[in-house]
C-alpha cells in the first residue's frame, strides 16, 4: 500500500510517499516543489500540476491524501491556498488517484501524539518514524505526516498488507470516520 | 487577436472566445464546463483542467483573461473558488498562454456601460455586441464579457489587428493600468 501525501502551497508544495508493507512503514521519497521568485501565478500553478503528475508517474501510489482545510485565516489567504490546492488536486485525479482528506489535528495526533504539536515536533517525529538520516524540510515533513496518518488509519481498521483493495476501501472509511469525529 | 475569457467556478466554469479583427469583435465560441452532481472535488478539478486544455486546443487563443478576485465573501467560498481557479489557471499556463486579470467592475463597465450592471444586463449586452442569436448562459456570458473587455483594453491602447505582438504587449499593459486604477 503506497500512500502519497501532498501539502499544497502557493510558493512551496511538499510531497511525501510512504509504503506500508510487512506491518511496517517505509519511506519512499519526499521533496518540495518550489516556485521561482517573481514567477507569474498561472505559471506557478502549472508547475504544481506538472510536478504532482511527475511524482505520481515516477513513484506511483495507491491513494493520495491531503490535509483538510477547515477555516483559513482570511478570504485572501483562502483564495491563494485554494488555487494551489486546485492545481494539485486536479493532477491527482488526472493520475487516477482517489484523494482522502484528513484534519490537521488528526495528522499531528497520529504522528506526534498530540493535535497541538508544532512544526519542529512534526519534523522530528516524521524523521524518527521513517528512520530518515536528516530532518525533512517542513513542507515535505507535513506531506509525509499526512501520508503516515493515512497509513495508521488503515492499520487501525485492522488491515493486512496483502489485501490491497480492502485496505484501500477501509482506510478511506477510516479517514471518513476521522473526519466525522473531528 | 484571439482572446479566451474564463469564468472559473466549482460547479460551472464558463468560457468564451472572441476574435478582434478588422477593427471589429467576432464571436468564436462559448460554453460551460459543468460538474456532475455528487462528483468528487478532485475529479471536478481535473475536469476543469482537462476542459480548459481542450478549449485552447480546439479554438486557440493569443491570450487568456480571467476576472480578478478582490475580496470573496468568506474564507470558505474563497477556498472553493480558489480551487477552481487553480485548476483553470494551471491549464492556461500549461497551454502556453499569458493570463491577464481584469476587475469585475471594469468588465461590466466595458460591456454594459456601468460597473454596477447585473447578470442579465451583461448577458444581453454580450448577445448584442457579438450578434448572437440567443442569450448565452450566465457563466459563458461572464467569460465572453471578460474577453470583450480585454479586447477593448487593447483597442483603447490604439492597437491595430496586424500588430499582434505589440497588441498583445499593449493590452497587457492596458490591463495592468486598469488593475492599478481599480
Amino acid at each position: 500500500m503506497r500512500i502519497l501525501g501532498i501539502d499544497p502551497g502557493s510558493s512551496a508544495t511538499g510531497y511525501g510517499v510512504v509504503e506500508f508493507a510487512g506491518g511496517k512503514l517505509h519511506h519512499v521519497t519526499h521533496g518540495v516543489l518550489r516556485a521561482r521568485r517573481g514567477e507569474a501565478l498561472a505559471s506557478r500553478l502549472a508547475n504544481i500540476h506538472a510536478g504532482v503528475l511527475a511524482v505520481v508517474g515516477e513513484h506511483g501510489a495507491d491513494i493520495a491524501v491531503v490535509e483538510r482545510v477547515f477555516v483559513a485565516s482570511n478570504p485572501r489567504s483562502a483564495l491563494v491556498l485554494g488555487q494551489a490546492r486546485g492545481a494539485a488536486l486536479a493532477a491527482l485525479a488526472t493520475s487516477g488517484l482517489e484523494v482522502a482528506e484528513l484534519s490537521a489535528r488528526e495528522v499531528k495526533k497520529a504522528v506526534a501524539g498530540t493535535g497541538a504539536a508544532g512544526k519542529a515536533q512534526v519534523q522530528d517525529m516524521v524523521m524518527r518514524l521513517l528512520e530518515l538520516a536528516a530532518r525533512p524540510p517542513t513542507d515535505a515533513a507535513d506531506a509525509l505526516a499526512v501520508a503516515i496518518c493515512q497509513a495508521h488509519a488503515g492499520r487501525l481498521a485492522g488491515l493486512g498488507v496483502s489485501r490491497r483493495r480492502r485496505s484501500l476501501r477501509s482506510s478511506l472509511a477510516a479517514s471518513r470516520l476521522l473526519r466525522e469525529k473531528s
